[in-house]
């Protein structure tokens, strides 16, 4: 018999939330559940056949090159191609060599932390969250100095005494259509985070994951436009061209891509450089702001349905931000009520939703709920918001009572 | 004006080696130059009419579901050929829960690195090791107890007093065809060290890229095989069919997979899907063990033919490895020399030699050379090595008449 055995993990892994979003997506995976628990875009979006020819030129074309070990600083033609859209889409001014590819902007988030943060370390983020910037960053052991989201954007005031009490390295920012509360911070409330910034050491991360689906209103100014130097910019494709192509980019001055690319090389030498001369390809080959402008219309549909469908349905007391891009909303329930208490009744009538407490680093988000738009079609949003109206309806009255007990 | 900017570098990147090769590399690249001083396979294996038809089949039957998120495991029906190859090429017992798909064999070292090592923590890596590994394992900043490898394996006798002395986290080893220096592990030495593991907490991680392009002798015992609980076995795509897919796994018993699954997720969410789809649609489409025979045999006769020239026209003093696989040969030039020096030559004579101090922790290698023989075809082989005895020929006896002069 082989004797038990033990692995002496590390403190850091110990450290590493265990992903509650991955289990509960194990749970909700089968077919007959209408989910809007995941992050996942539409599939109505995914041009396999523009793909596919893409592949079919590069590989015909530069085949060896694009099976061969390639540089960790990227494809060239690429970095090319993104700091050119920059120019055209958002005036800004970007030099190829201050962009890094990466798999997805989740690698961004890693390098970030690998890079800037010792143990111990302020880091702020927005409170709701994004998931995957708090597992990422938690590797390093920081310490999570929240700062309030609110509709505008992060809470001035406690942004001002988190800058001045806790020194942050950085401070962590969707401001397009955040994930997970769909809001978007205002031009003003930009203006007065970068002013606040302007003297200070605090890098800003600006993760820009859903800036370009926006449904309404005009793109407002990125961080890099307002303080070009202290402005660290991740994008990724998975949103705008495909997920499972897995490409990212960092944007940051170049004495910080230069640590990135080491910390990059270190970590798996160079993304998949097939893939990338594939999406280079296919950028060049196919219209994609006509793309963008699809993906964008039908998620606003989606979006809108949802909305109207909650207002329509839903318990009064249950309010819901109104996102005017990118791929969720956010509920939040009245007093009393618990997000997981509902997700389990939820499930019992086959919808799925998630909990909002992992957006959180030092509790909250109890009666807060993630919902996505963009991976249901409408059928499914119909079907799904008015199972979960059901549940709601019989829900919410049931803990107004709890309330009224306290 | 803007202010010039510093930015705060944690100390782990500080701690990390840039890549010496790296910058030797880019000044290796110039198509004048005959470099043996890279890493990477011959491009007359690198199969892209193969892989385009099977990417092919993947986006024309399963295109939505290779440009979607996925999991972080990997691509089931890869995990599962892995398995079975393992079971017929080494009688080995692997379940597919048991693998982990990854950039490469290279993240497999950062992930191990995270979850396995705390600050000052020791590691046991072969001197010469490889490079990639210190690299990586340089980032969690461990304490580094480099064991000497001979020709036989590494070094029992230092082996033993650093299991007692040290007792390192985990023995990390190449043993098939090392990278740098193309020395495999005699069967005996791998049961010696097996044992002397036996009764410890310390593991082994044993990278295993070059196990399948073996010239000569049967396939030796995994330590998979000869101490399963305590071995992480590492596995690699890049050789057998193309590094720019950036495929690799980890192999180990399940509770370190979970950990790395959870460590992977938080760095990358998972590994390129569509790259591991049309790997796998490859793997069933062509005869894999025809085409590693086919590499086997090219990469044989390359590094017999430089070993022939290298007997014929080095300066005797000159010792080198006989490797019976894998990719590279280690050379050591007579005392008094440094391959600095000879490096620095050698590139006025148009050809590219790596120096071999990166591949040890604790200095040490400043006579030792690293030559790859499976890039270069066979004139490019006549001519370099031709052109490094010149530059030999007159450097070595200077040496020798400094080391008098000593």
């Amino acid at each position: 018999m082989p004797k038990p055995c033990t692995y002496p993990f590390s403190r850091r892994i110990r450290a590493t939330p265990r992903s509650f979003i991955r289990e509960i997506l194990k749970v909700t995976e089968h077919p007959d559940i209408i989910s809007f628990a995941g992050g996942l875009p539409s599939p109505a979006f995914l041009d396999a056949p523009g793909v596919s020819a893409a592949a079919e030129s590069v590989l015909r074309e530069d085949g060896c090159a694009a099976l061969q070990y390639s540089t960790t600083e990227g494809y060239l033609p690429l970095r090319e191609w993104i700091a050119e859209r920059y120019h055209s889409r958002l005036g800004l001014d970007v030099d190829p060599d201050e962009i890094l590819i990466t798999n997805g902007s989740q690698q961004i988030l890693d390098l970030l932390g690998r890079i800037f943060l010792n143990e111990g370390d302020p880091v702020t983020i927005e409170a709701p969250g994004y998931l995957g910037a708090i597992q990422a960053f938690s590797q390093y052991m920081p310490r999570f100095c929240p700062v309030a989201l609110e509709n505008e954007g992060p809470d001035p005031v406690e942004f001002t005494r988190v800058l001045r009490e806790d020194n942050p390295v950085f401070y962590y920012a969707i401001p397009n259509s955040q994930n997970p509360s769909g809001i978007t911070c205002t031009s003003r409330r930009r203006k007065e985070v970068a002013s606040l910034l302007a003297d200070r050491e605090t890098l800003i991360v600006e993760d820009d994951a859903y800036g370009e689906i926006r449904f309404n209103g005009d793109h407002l100014p990125s961080y890099r436009s307002l303080i070009a130097d202290r402005a660290l910019l991740l994008g990724s494709f998975s949103k705008i061209v495909a997920p499972g192509l897995r490409l990212g980019w960092l944007c940051a001055p170049e004495a910080v891509i230069e640590q990135a690319v080491t910390a990059k090389q270190a970590s798996d030498l160079h993304s998949n450089i097939l893939a990338q001369r594939i999406l280079c390809r296919y950028l060049a080959e196919n219209d994609i702001d006509d793309h963008i402008a699809k993906i964008t219309r039908g998620y606003a549909e989606q979006c809108s349905l949802m909305i109207r469908l909650m207002e329509e349905l839903f318990p009064q007391e249950v309010r819901f931000t109104r996102p005017d891009g990118g791929m969720f909303l956010w509920l939040t329930l009245p007093e009393g009520a618990s997000a997981m208490e509902l997700y389990e009744r939820a499930m019992k009538e086959k919808v799925a939703i998630l909990p909002g407490t992992p957006f959180y680093t030092d509790g909250g988000g109890d009666r807060s709920v993630r919902l996505n738009f963009s991976n249901a079609d409408g059928e499914k949003i119909r079907t799904g918001i008015s199972r979960l109206a059901g549940v709601m309806e019989k829900y919410i009255p049931e803990t107004d009572h709890e309330k009224s007990g306290d």
